[in-house]
């Protein structure tokens, strides 16, 4: 009997993997699609996405997406509620998943907020870190892949209502990528880039093969 | 004319004082009998009580407070939250009210979580102090007064109804004690410990003496 196409699959299990990138990137159409391939070769994932995955995240996201505290709310303050949420969900959701030998896919995590509330935003990413080091832990992701996208092809697929990146600018869109590319450029082994200009379809495949050849024994 | 009997008050303006203690130990009453000592003598002061204060803090505050998730809440998800709301009270109102010249004064800061969530609940207290530096910046207290009170005199001023410590036990009431003397005692410039057994008549007069003698030109 031949070896099944996604042998590697097996080696997520136990880990610890985030999809980010830029909005509009189409990370998350990749997340359901990979969701979906670890489970049919017979891994299970604990599916997690920010802000929320428990009681106390969701009430936090809705204090972090109302529209009357939106100008209120302090760069600072909304990283520590990005936190706090993320802290619960460690606890709540992250171990005792890893802990059952299950891949947890996390949509967003703190790369995300290195990326908009640091690089783009302008809190010191070393602040960013330090708190980070109390949330998580020893409960780091072992990889995070960010979907690489220029701003035009990510401004192309938003829906301009709800478009953070059509308030803030082009330049804004380009601090958050930088940030995520930055992240990457100094901690290669926890980081995977994948171009994510292309349609979904010959995103997933890359997206496949660099995973495939990270995991391979 | 004679000097005013409080003149030290003066050298109150621009700084910024917590009143902390267990819960019990009264500092709440004091904290209005000063503030209307400030006040008469014609400094300025900024009342704020802790968790809330802001529009944002507040909402953070019935998260805290919410009785359906006070038993998922975890204690570094809980210890995040508070400083959240406190980066955004410093941004909000500590800071601005600084910067006006006026006195300051909180019902209860950072030294409220090193008591309950580090001493007593167990988060290493360096954790917390890092993540307090993120959030507070350059805006720690001047000086915290401490109520000091034993736990039977702490118990017998509850309302049993409301009483953390009844359901915690006295072991807790005991370790959140301690956890305030602990924080004088390695920092004796940025605290005041004042016995708060008596009668709230005594415990104000023992407050304005040990406060004159610390703020005295």
């Amino acid at each position: 009997m031949a070896e099944a196409p996604h042998a590697w699959v097996e080696r997520l299990r136990g880990r610890f993997v985030v999809f980010d990138g830029p909005d509009g990137s189409g990370k998350s159409t990749q997340f359901k699609r990979f969701a979906d391939l670890v489970a049919k070769a017979g891994v299970e994932v604990c599916q997690v996405r920010e802000p929320g995955g428990t009681m106390v995240g969701e009430r936090v996201r809705q204090v972090l997406l109302d529209n009357d505290l939106h100008d209120q709310i302090t760069l600072r303050c909304e990283m520590l509620l990005f936190m706090a949420s993320r802290a619960q969900l460690v606890a709540e959701r992250v171990r005792p998943a890893l802990a059952r030998g299950e891949l947890v896919l996390a949509d967003r995590f703190i790369s995300s907020t290195l990326a908009y509330q640091g690089a783009a935003g302008g809190l010191p990413v070393e602040e960013i870190r330090a708190v980070g080091q109390v949330a998580l832990g020893d409960h780091w992701p072992d990889l995070v892949v960010v979907f690489d996208v220029d701003e035009q092809t990510a401004a192309s697929r938003l829906n301009p209502l709800l478009d953070r990146m059509e308030m803030k600018g082009r330049d804004y869109h380009r601090a958050v990528r930088q940030g995520y590319l930055d992240q990457a450029a100094i901690d290669p082994d926890h980081y995977l880039v994948v171009d994510a200009r292309d349609d979904a379809e010959t995103v997933f495949d890359r997206l496949v093969t660099q995973l495939a050849s990270r995991f391979r024994p």
